[in-house]
């Protein structure tokens, strides 16, 4: 990673976690600093083996930083910006890895110094436990890691960023913040919002106690999702709501739809929409499949 | 199992092929014959072990039979009560394992001689393949094993089914057809709609190209069950769509009440409600995973 000394991770979760141990493995001699909130927890990061040092204020973790990812939860994000912009060393690389960009966007363009590059970043990768005991080096292997370069980013700051993505394991995606945006509204918030929905309008019904005998793998997986940390997704809605409120009123027509199907009872009409269905959720799966070892 | 010499298993696919498996290993001494619509599809019973013997005639299929599976997609078992009736032995015990109930329950009572005895069954187990190729004996240890005896049926019948469903590795749970219809559409049959519908909104959506590169585990297991048999899920519409079309207006209700949420943009009322979801699911899955060691 040509040049990069001192590389400091804001926070130390399941993802930024997996960024420390993947660059201790991938890329020795980096010196990783833990930006943390309390000493118990840098202790655990470093016998965990995913930080070199841990420090409390944001002076010390970044002020000798050649690259800093921000790993907090989204909104965090907005507060790491402003208590970090004071130290930032000139010509620094700074990149984050929350599930929204447009928001984040703005909050680095709005508070960081200009002699510093930002790129947004999002690996599309995760698990639903959190926390750093969960970290893995090998999380990113394969993954798209969307990147968004901030609007007077250098193309030093953007190669750079290009190539920790890579050196994390993942493919790297340019796009723009409004194109992230609405995809992983999509394919992430859309499916964890409906997986809490769905926990919640049967764990309410009034014979949940018969119907949680009978649930088994299929609502297993279904929900999964819902298990994920509730402070992320709020920060999701938070950062993210008006595309997942269109991504629900689409989902809402599609119900509508389906159910006028069921409601026509036609056979042949029927079978075609799983068979679309499960199709195109095959197409995609063996083009993820053969991309993403993990 | 007193006194069940020989079974007969109507339709060999995931679950009748599992069923002739678990016999086999756990109940050695019954003859177990296969009813199939072709000679290669007996063979290959045979083969794996499934069956015994294999037979294309209902009426060498099922004259011996003590116990008749109906192992068939839910639609088709109509039909295949009517092609058995005429060649039950008396006192025998016909049961099937489709996954609704209220529309089997009113064919059984139209077809079947009252000289046989019909309870409904339910294993809850399965996977997102389908096909002989797929049973395994160990599919049903430790599932819920849902029983819905017919209006005529005998306490031996009952006995009977109970006894199987337990040696079969299930936890036989009695309930009325309503009960089963309404709790099954809700943690079974509204989540494989959803998977589907989720499927098509995302698929045809005009930016799915970028978006199918974003898509990750979670989406994966979101859409999990879109790639259940297609006739299958047709099948399950068409004789249960009343529960199934009462459960997405549900759905339709708790989208829009989450939408609200969404929109209002407070912290801790979206952070509570993400929080009861996560509870919710962890209890169910706390419960499920100590009763079910698969």
């Amino acid at each position: 990673m040509n040049g990069i000394k001192h590389v400091c991770i804001v926070g130390i979760g399941l993802i930024g976690g997996s960024i420390g141990l993947a660059l201790k493995e991938y890329s020795p001699g980096i010196v990783v600093i833990g930006h943390v909130r309390n000493a118990p927890a840098g202790s655990r990061a470093i016998e965990l083996g995913i930080v070199d040092m841990a420090e409390q204020e944001p002076a010390a973790a970044v002020s000798q930083a050649d690259v800093v990812f921000l790993a907090s939860p989204p909104a965090a994000i907005k507060d790491n910006l402003q208590q970090i912009a004071p130290f930032l060393k000139p010509g620094c690389l700074v990149t984050d890895v929350a599930s929204t960009k447009m928001s984040i966007m703005k909050w680095a363009e709005a508070y960081l110094p200009a002699a510093v590059d930002f790129v947004g970043g999002h690996p599309m990768a995760g698990k639903e436990v959190s926390g750093m005991e969960a970290a893995e080096a090998g999380l990113f292997n394969g993954c798209t890691y969307c990147l968004v370069p901030g609007k007077d980013c250098s193309d030093h700051g953007s190669d750079l960023a290009e190539g920790l993505a890579r050196g994390l394991g993942g493919r790297p995606l340019f796009l723009t913040a409004e194109e992230h945006d609405e995809a992983v509204a999509g394919i992430s918030h859309l499916p964890l919002v409906l997986a809490s929905i769905l926990v919640r309008a049967t764990t309410d019904h009034r014979k949940w106690e018969l119907m949680s005998q009978l649930a088994a793998s299929g609502y297993r997986d279904s929900t999964r999702l819902a298990l994920q940390h509730p402070a992320m997704n709020r920060d999701i809605c938070l950062t993210n709501g008006d595309m997942i409120k269109v991504w629900l009123d689409t989902i809402s027509e599609e119900i509508a739809r389906f159910r006028e199907l069921i409601d026509r009872g036609d056979p042949g009409a029927l079978e075609r929409a799983f068979e679309e269905a499960g199709r195109a959720r095959r197409t995609w799966w063996e083009g993820y499949a053969k991309k993403s070892p993990r």
